[in-house]
């Protein structure tokens, strides 16, 4: 298999925005990418799009056949894929991209992801965030995806895993990093007081632990490593891709504080990048509730379990640390737009090795990871790129 | 890149199966496909699910995770992707399986397509498949599946590309061999009087010219080419895997009756196989309209623009021809659960090219083609198999 590169990426501003319709978020993303890798649309022969719910949040499928059109490469006849793996649509969108470009039967790929949430009501919207949990047996008992957390967070509790505030901490780092982030929905930090004391959702969960309901859109230009500078001077090295699954419910595990499709693709990841947890410098994890995020400081390896909380109240992954995690906001202050939320942390890890992520800046940073959730942990990719 | 075989088959019986559900549908195909393949659920390392939409169909998003949870498989954490491209979503499950074997990334795959379509009434699965059609500019105006379709066949009936007679006899051809295959749908020969005096749909076309609302799912077990030997004496060769694109909407086009993405699919694919069209054997086409049937066969190269309705009428493509043509029934005998439709149709190949399709069976076939269509041409992928 060949080696990959990210040679150009690009997003959309996320957030509530009601002006710009599914279609115009993809092609803004697409566009922005291509131009990053100085290029047109015309030398891409292959796309990958990552999409949860069109179908039911905008009444449109055939997401592949309509972004393949749109950004006019159907002209040409460019094959393109829709993959939907829940929250992981992005991770596993990137994931099967690089796979297309590695095998050799694709040189220059587009992978994208974009949702468009706001133009449902809250209600409908969580309803189809809820049909990523097991519908037979659990979101049909009444079981929702906040709830689900809850549970989570309870038990980590009990179990003396993470303290309350060691869980709302957080949104306080991602909150820190999105005010720097230009593209976030949220660009204010906030104290931890804010996140204890927000209106509660699931307890102990509060509304200031849960990512918000986004529309937004990225995307990303890979090649062969060999064929990158052809096109930029600025590109990142794809050491690994690797991706795991569960069960899709929670109450078939033997032990729900701990995600263990998380472990085996990074497990994955490390082996094939030929790096230990140890050695990443920035990580962008699915803080889709702040309880996700102390799990997947634990269960990615970059800390003990029982430690990760107490590390991210301590400031330990803040900018400034030797690893830093979700720069770019993560999923609670950047946003968390299904479909695009896996590329947009592809992009920000891009950004961060090649140096060009402005005031959010890691210094020297060589090894990024990215890792997306699906459901309830059911589906899990771990990415990590190096810098060349 | 490695060659590839399809090592084991499996298929329900597709039609209104109101006492499985879509869970049940998918682990009885792929338990069928392992068991066929000689082999149990342990040595899969990778699932590709093609699934058009769960999410409104039974409420169920992230069937990659369900998939890969009921088969047994997240045990091991073997990653499990979803993969929609409207109707074409089977087909782009098996391109993308097989382009995961022969990259090396994987080994040992199922590629596997399920829909249970007959939870809602019609006019909620008519909306629903309507959204594959462009939803902002053409489905937003009135314009349904069946009018698309049948604006295609008035414009082919005006340009003298075929007579309403030529068109109807398709539905003829594949409820014969339907009528021969004991997972069809519909299992009765019917005269062309039938078809031409159908209920009215959408006029020139009436009810025997549209593929029925299904249920059923397929699957296929693929692994590199020189390990088929391991488990099985009787498996075959994927010689070529293409897909192309086209515009979302048909009034894009310039050629209303003819699909680009065909042509272009299929010419890649003859190239990547290394034969013409005059090659093959015997082929499975997207019949989803009696009129897509007579596209088929042209932009397929099996017959040139103006004769293939012809053809079809004379009997040409019936069992005993040089070339068989929906030998399984088709979409509109066999019937169209459509996730499932384009891995059934590998499913039929494979049958036929291993000389296992009892009162089916196309003697002495060589080369078989399978062309799996999504939205009005919008993406088409097209397959060839080898007897080995």
């Amino acid at each position: 298999m060949r080696d990959v590169a990210v040679i150009g990426v690009g997003v959309t501003k996320f957030g509530e925005l009601w002006n710009k319709s599914f279609r115009t978020l993809g092609i803004e993303a697409g566009i922005k990418a291509l131009a990053d890798a100085n290029m047109t649309g015309s030398e891409v022969d292959g796309v990958f799009v990552g999409n949860m719910s069109a179908g039911r949040f905008v009444n449109q499928q055939h997401i592949d056949a309509l972004i393949a059109d749109y950004s006019g490469l159907s002209t040409n006849g460019v094959p393109a894929v829709r993959v939907e793996a829940g929250e992981a649509s992005g991770g596993v969108a990137f994931r099967q991209a690089v796979m297309a470009v590695a095998s050799g039967m694709h040189d220059v790929v587009l992978a994208a992801g974009a949702e468009k949430m706001t133009d449902l009501d809250d209600a409908s919207g969580n309803a189809i965030l809820d049909s990523t949990a097991d519908a037979e047996w659990e979101a049909s008992m009444g079981v929702t995806f906040p709830s689900l957390h809850a549970m989570i967070a309870n038990r980590m509790i009990h179990d003396g895993i993470a303290t309350r505030e060691e869980i709302a901490s957080f949104a306080v780092n991602s909150h820190a990093h999105g005010a720097l982030n230009p593209n976030a929905q949220f660009r204010k930090a906030v104290p931890i007081e804010t996140v204890l004391r927000s209106g509660p959702v699931a307890s102990p969960l509060g509304m200031f632990d849960c990512a918000p309901i986004s529309d937004g859109a990225a995307a990303v230009v890979i090649c062969p490593l060999d064929k990158a500078k052809e096109y930029t001077d600025s590109y990142v090295k794809v050491s690994a891709v690797a991706q795991a699954s569960d069960t899709l419910a929670l109450f078939q595990r033997d032990d729900i504080t701990r995600y263990n499709a998380t472990s085996v693709a990074a497990r994955n990841a490390y082996r094939l990048a030929g790096i230990e947890a140890s050695d990443i410098n920035v990580a962008e994890v699915h803080d889709n509730y702040t309880v996700s995020g102390i799990m997947a400081l634990q269960d990615l390896g970059f800390f003990e379990r029982g430690k990760a909380g107490k590390a991210v109240l301590e400031g330990q992954v803040a900018l400034g640390n030797r690893l830093v995690v979700n720069t770019s906001g993560g999923l609670k202050a950047r946003g968390h737009p299904i479909g695009a939320t896996g590329v947009a942390q592809i992009v920000e890890i891009t950004e961060q090795l090649r140096g060009s992520a402005d005031k959010r800046q890691v210094d020297g940073a060589k090894y990024g990871l990215a890792q997306s959730v699906g459901g309830i942990g059911s589906a899990v990719t771990v990415s990590i790129l190096e810098a060349i």
